[in-house]
C-alpha cells in the first residue's frame, strides 16, 4: 500500500468499469475518540471496536489489492505529503489559528505538532488532537479555558472520523476531480487535508480539479460523492439529497460542462428521509446495465437532466418529473433499459438491507462487486442475477451508515468498452 | 421610533445604569415561516401567532419610549440602510451569489430585489425570500430545482427569526461594539445585515468596531451578546457556553484590552444544559449590585478572570476555580458583596420560571427592570428586595426561549455613578 | 357552574345540534407540576403559565355559559362525588395500594387523604400528590426511597394535566356513554376518576355505559373521545390512530350495535404524524353539512365503515379503499355532499394553524362554533361560510395541542332535526 | 441443550460460585422483526445481523456448555410447555383475546396457532405473529383493519426481542424465584411465558415463587433482573434504576424477609441516565471479593439498607446516604474491603467500553468470568487482577445494550464457601 504512483493516468471513467486504483482510509484514532455522548455529532450510530473494524478494513484491502487493485491510505498520502516542509506549512497555516485552536494555544501546539514525524502528524490530522495528547512542556495557561470548555472544544484539532468514508471528499470524474464543500462542519476539514495532498503529493499535484475549494464560504452549497456517479460517455448522475443541494450542483455541472467533461448530468432529487442520506446508500451499479435499487426511495425519485447551454448561466433544466429514476438513467446511457435488482426480503428485512448498506455495492469489474456480509438476501439475489459477490466484514465498518461504495475513492476506473 | 440619530453619544458603560437608547426588531415575516416542521431548526420551541407577538412587542416599545429611552427598529435601521445605493450593493452582491440563491436564479432575484423599495427589502432581507415570494416573470427554469429541493433550501434567502434578539448579534461595550460570529448556522446572516448597519447608516457608520467581521471564517470561534455584560469600570462578564467558545472569549479579550476598552474579563464557564444556553438565562442584574439568578445552574459555574498582559499573546487566564462565581464578579466590580434574588418558588416553579426567561432582566435605570409577567414568583422576589417591575407579556415572544435582556441591544446606557 | 344535575335527559345526539350541558376541568394543580424536564412524559409540548390559562378557561366558561350552555367542572363534580363516604372509599381502595403509593407510605398517605375536604381531595387526585406535599406527621422513614427514587416516582398520586382535555376519557354517545381506556399511561388514571362519578355521584350514577371499564387491563385495546364522533342518526365517526386502535374500535363498535345504539360505524384510517394525534385534530364539524379539514392529512385518510353482523363476532367491515373520507361520511349521514373550509392560509400558515388546533373547533349549535383566536386564517374562512365564529384565548390552553372540541365532553347535546 | 431437567436442586446462592445450570434465548425470529423504525419502541439501539448472533450465541452456550454448565434454552423450554395441552390452552386462552388480538381475529388465530407443532408455535410466541405469517385460510375480513393499522399493530402477537436478556425477567433468589413485572410495555408478555413454564413444565412447575404475578396490574411497580444480585448469605443487593422502582424493591424486599429468603436488600439508588440502565451494567462480581465498576456512574450510587421489622409494613430503610456504594456492600457480606476493576482506558475508552457492556460480566465460578471481546481494556484489566476472562463474540449480541450477564438467567449457582 503506497501513495507514490504517478498522477498521469488518473481518472475515472465509469462507474462500473475495472478498478486500476482507490483511496481508502483505515480506521483509527478519530474512531477511538468516539462515545455514546458524541458520536451523533461525528456522525456515527454507534461506537466501534477499532481493533476490529482495522483488521476488517485490512481484509477488505487485501482482498482489493489481491485482484490486483492498487490501493493507496489516506494516512500514508498524508503522511508522504506532511514530509515536505511546503506542503507542512501550508496545512499548518491554515490549521493552528486562534479561531480553531484558541488565543494562546497556537504556538505551543504548532511546536508539539513540528516536532512530530510525518506518520504521527498525520495520524492527529485525522484522528484529532486534544489537550490531554500535548505533552505538559507545550502547554501554557491557556489551555485552562479548554479543558472546561463545554462540547469537544476540548480539541485542538476536530477529530474526523469520517474520513473512513473516502468516497464523499473528493470525486475523480473522468480526466479531473472536485473537492468537495461537505455539508456537515463535523465533516469540512477532510476537504481541506484532501486539497493539501492534491497540491503538493508528487504523485497527485498536477491532478486536474473541475471544481472547489476548501478555502471558499460555500454557504449553501454541499456536495459529497455519495451523491456523484460518472457513469460513462460523459454522463455524470447527482442525488440531491439531505447532503447535496442545488446550489452545488448546478455549479459542479456548469463546471464540467465549461471544461468539457462532461456533456449532460442527471439529477436524482432525493425524498427527505434519513434513509435516503446520499444516492449511493439507495442505488447504485454492479454490471453495465445492472443497479441494485431500494425500490421504496428510489420510486419516489424526482428526475432533472441538466444540459451544457449557450445562454447564461450555461446550463439548462429539464424537469423529468413523472418519469421512473431508472428509466432516465438508462436513456441518458443509452441503454434500452436497465436490469434492477431490489433489496430483498420482506418488508422487515428489506428495510434492514437497505440500512445495513445493502444497496452500497462498488464494482471490481463489469459483474464483480464488493458488499458487506450481512446483506445476505441481496448479495442472494445479485448472485442469482449473475454477479460475483466478494464480501466485506460490516460488523464494525457500518456502524456510520456506509459500505463498500462509501468507503472507496476510485482514482483510476476504466471506461466501459 | 426611527434610526437617525447621530452615532456620537453612542455606548453602553454599564448593565443597569440610565438606557438612553436602544435596538430591538419587531416579529414579522420571518415568524410566519416558522412550522412545526421548520421550528427545531430555526431555533424556536414552537410556532408563534405573529400578530399577537407583534401587539406585545410594540406595547413593550412603548413602555420603553414611554420612560424616555429612544427605541430603535432593526426592520426601520435597514430600511433607511439600504435606501443608500452603495449599502445595497453591498449588501446584494454578498448574498445574492450561486452558493446562497443557486446558479440561474441570481439575476432574476436581483433584479426583483433591486425593484423594491427599502422598506420592502428590509422586509424579505429579515423574513426570507421563497421561490413563492417572486412575481413569476423573475424567474427562470431554475427555479424547479430549488421547488423540489429538500428542506428550507426552497428559500433564495433564509427567514432570520432570530433577529428578534438583538442583544445576540451585536454587543456595544463600553465606546465601540463587537459583530459577533454567532453559533447556529441559522444565525450568522444576522451578523452582515448589522454590518451594512453599521457601514452605511449615517447614524451608525463611525462607530468604533472592538472586533469582529462577518465576511471572515471563525471556525470554532462563536460569541453572542446573550453571554456579554459591560458591568462598569473596565470590567466586563462573559459566559463561555454553548454558544460562546473559548476561542472568540480569548480573542475578544485581547482586542478589547489592546484598545484599552477593558481592564478584566470574567468568564463565566457555565454547564452544558439547554437551559444554560447564555449567562443572560441565569443571570441578570437588577439593581447597582443587585443580580437575579438561577442557583442550580449558577452554583455550576466555573469562573475565571482574564487580565491583559504583556506577553504572547496579550492575555493571561487566572483559573478561579473553586470560588462562587457571584463573588468573583461582586469582587470584580469592587463590591463587598452582591445582593441575590434566586428564581423564586418550589421546585417545579423555579424551573419553570427560568425555562420562562424568569431571570432575563433587563434594567431602565438601576432598580428598574423589564421582565416576562408569567415570571408571577420572581417578580415577587424581585419587588420585595425593592426593585420596581415593568411587565411584558410573554405569551407569544418567549418562545424562543428569550426575555426582555435578549429582544434588547442597548445603544446608550449611562455609567453607574 | 355546578354538578348536581339529574341524569335523566343526559345524551348526545349529534356534532352541531344545540349544546346543552358539558363537562369542563380547569387548569391547576396538575399544571403547576410540568416543567421542562417532564412534559414531555405528561404529554405537553411546553411549560403553561397557570393563572393566565385558568382566566382564559373561566372567560371560555363564561362564553358557553352565556349561551345558555350548562357548564360542569370535574374538580367539583369530583368533589362533590368524594363527599359520599362509598365513594371516597371506592376510588382511595383503588389508588392507595403499595404498588402505587409504594409500600409503608400508604396508610399515612390515606390518613392525610381522609383527613381533607372533598375540595381539597379533588384537587390532589387531579393534581397529583407529592412526598413534598404531605404534613411531616404523616411520612414514615420510607419516604427517604421516594425522595431519591428516578423520575416522577416522587409522586405519591400522579398529576393528571390531561384532565384538561375532558373529550377523551369519556363519550357520550346518544343516550349512553364509554369509559375509555387511554393510550398512554400518564393518562389511564383519568378513567378512574371518571368512573367514581359515573358510579357515585347522585346526577350520574344511573347513567348507561355502552363499554370501558377501568379495572381491565386492556392491552392493546386504546381508545380516546377525540376520535369519537357521534354524528346523528345511528352513525357513529371513529378515528383509528396512534392512540385509538383496531383492537378497540372493533369492540366499541361491537358494544354500540348489541345495545343498538349504533348502526354505523365510520372509521377514519389515519396516517401516521404526531400532528394527526386524533381525528378531531384535522377534521370537526361547524354546521349541519360544513366541516372544517386539512386537507393534508384528511386526504390521507383511509375509510372503511362497521356494520352489525348476524354472524360472529356481530361486526361485518367494508374496506372503502380509494374513496374519500369526506364522501363517506356524507354519504353515511344522507347528505348529498359535505361543504369543506379547508385550514387556511399558504403552506406555512396551514400548516402553522392545524398545529394551533385550527380544525378543532366545537359547535354550540348549527353554524356557531368555538375555535382559539389564533387562528385568524381559518377563522376568516368559517365566517365566509356563514359560520359565527367565538373565540377562545388559546395562548395557554393550546400547549398541550387541543383546542375547543378537546377541552369539552359534551353531556346534553340535541339531535339535528 | 435440554429443559429436562427436576426442578428439585435449583435455586442461586451466590453471584460468583460455581455455575451448573443457567438459561439463556437464542436469536430468532423476533430479531429479523427489528427494523431502524421500530428498533427503538423495541429498546434496541440497531438491527442485528440475525445469523451472526445466532452463531455467536451458539458459541457463548458452547463454551458454558463445555466448562460443565448445563444450559436450557427458552424456545425449548417454552416448546417443551407448548406440549402440554393444559399449558398451551393457559397460555393462548390469556394471549389470544380481542384486546390483543382483535375482534373478529381470535378464532382464526387460534385455530392457526392450535394447528403448529410445539416447536412452531414457541417460535411464534416469541418471535411475535404478524398477519403476513398467517395462512390465508385463517384470515377473515377483519384483517383489513389490521394491516392499516399504525405502528406494530398489524401484529397479533408481539414479537418479543428482548426475550434475548433472560437475565431480567425472572429471578432466582437462593432456593425460589421471582416473576419480575417488567418496566417496559414492550417486554411485559415475557413474563408470561415464563410463568407458563413455571406453571406447567414438570423440570420447573414446582418451583418457590417468592413473588411477582403477571396477571395482576403492578401500576408503578416494576423490577427488571439485571437490578438483582442474590450475593450470599441472605444478602440481596437490588438497583433503584430507570426500570426498578421503589414500590418494587419494597415489595420484593418484605416478599424475601417474610419467606426467610434475605435477611438484608442493600438498595442502589441510581442516577437518572441512559447508560446507568441497570445495577450490573455498572457493577458485576469477578470474584469473591472482586467487582467491575464503571466509577463515574457507580460514585453517584445513594445506598439504602433495608433490614426485616416487627412493625408494619414488615420493613426498616436505613438510609445510607453519603457512605460508598462498594464499601455497603462490603459490609453487607462480612468482608473487609471489595476490591475494585475499573472500566479501563482513558475518558473516552472509559465510556465506550461501559457502552459496550464492558461491566456485565457474567461468572462461571470464582475468578472466571465471560464477557464481551470488544472490551479489551477492561478484559485485560480483570487478567491482571487474576481473574480468567472468557470472550464472547459481541458485535450482534451487544446492539439491545446487554452483555454476558444480561444473557444468562442461573437456575443453580453453588454458594461460596
Amino acid at each position: 500500500m503506497t501513495g507514490t504512483t504517478g498522477a498521469t493516468a488518473h481518472g475515472v471513467h465509469s462507474e462500473v468499469g475495472r478498478l486500476r486504483k482507490v483511496l481508502v482510509c483505515r480506521p483509527g484514532l478519530a474512531h477511538e475518540r468516539l462515545t455514546p455522548t458524541n458520536s451523533d455529532d461525528l456522525l456515527f450510530d454507534d461506537v466501534m471496536w477499532v481493533e476490529a473494524a482495522q483488521r476488517d478494513h485490512a481484509d477488505f484491502v487485501e482482498k482489493l489489492t489481491s485482484r490486483g487493485v492498487e490501493v493507496v491510505e489516506l494516512h500514508d498520502l498524508l503522511a508522504e505529503t506532511m514530509a515536505i516542509p511546503a506542503a507542512r506549512a501550508w496545512l499548518l497555516d491554515r490549521l493552528l489559528v486562534p479561531n480553531r485552536v484558541g488565543l494562546g494555544l497556537v504556538d505551543g501546539t504548532r511546536a508539539y505538532l513540528e516536532s512530530l514525524a510525518p506518520h504521527e502528524l498525520a495520524r492527529f490530522l485525522i484522528g484529532g488532537l486534544s489537550t490531554a495528547d500535548m505533552p505538559q512542556d507545550y502547554l501554557t495557561g491557556y489551555v485552562s479555558l479548554a479543558r472546561e470548555s463545554p462540547d469537544a472544544r476540548e480539541y485542538l484539532l476536530p477529530p474526523l472520523p469520517n474520513t473512513l468514508y473516502t468516497r464523499d471528499t473528493t470525486c475523480w470524474i473522468y480526466g479531473g476531480l472536485t473537492l468537495n464543500p461537505l455539508y456537515w462542519p463535523a465533516r469540512k476539514d477532510e476537504t481541506l487535508l484532501m486539497t493539501a495532498i492534491y497540491s503538493f503529493h508528487p504523485g497527485y499535484k498536477d491532478s486536474t480539479i473541475w471544481w472547489g475549494d476548501p478555502e471558499v464560504d460555500w454557504a449553501q452549497a454541499s456536495l459529497e460523492g455519495g451523491d456523484v456517479m460518472p457513469v460513462g460517455d460523459g454522463v455524470v448522475l447527482v442525488g440531491m439529497s439531505e447532503r447535496t443541494s442545488r446550489q452545488a450542483i448546478s455549479q459542479f455541472a456548469k463546471a464540467l460542462f465549461d471544461a468539457g467533461a462532461a456533456r449532460q448530468v442527471v439529477v436524482a432529487g432525493m425524498p427527505r428521509l434519513r434513509a435516503a442520506m446520499h444516492l449511493d446508500t439507495v442505488f447504485t451499479f454492479a454490471d453495465r446495465d445492472l443497479v441494485t435499487v431500494h425500490p421504496q426511495i428510489v420510486d419516489g425519485i424526482h428526475p432533472y437532466v441538466l444540459y451544457p447551454s449557450d445562454r447564461s448561466p450555461g446550463i439548462e433544466v429539464v424537469d423529468a418529473r413523472g418519469k421512473s429514476f431508472v428509466d432516465v438513467v438508462a436513456e441518458a446511457m443509452g441503454l434500452p433499459r436497465l436490469r434492477v435488482v431490489e433489496t430483498a426480503g420482506d418488508l422487515y428485512a428489506s428495510e434492514r438491507q437497505q440500512w445495513d448498506s445493502g444497496n452500497n455495492a462498488v464494482a471490481l469489474e463489469p459483474g464483480v462487486v464488493f458488499t458487506y456480509d450481512r446483506n445476505t438476501l441481496t448479495n442472494a439475489a445479485l448472485r442469482r442475477a449473475g454477479v460475483e459477490v466478494i464480501e466485506i466484514v460490516g460488523a464494525e465498518l457500518g456502524r456510520g451508515r456506509g459500505g463498500g461504495h462509501c468507503m472507496t475513492c476510485p482514482i483510476v476506473r476504466d471506461p466501459l468498452d
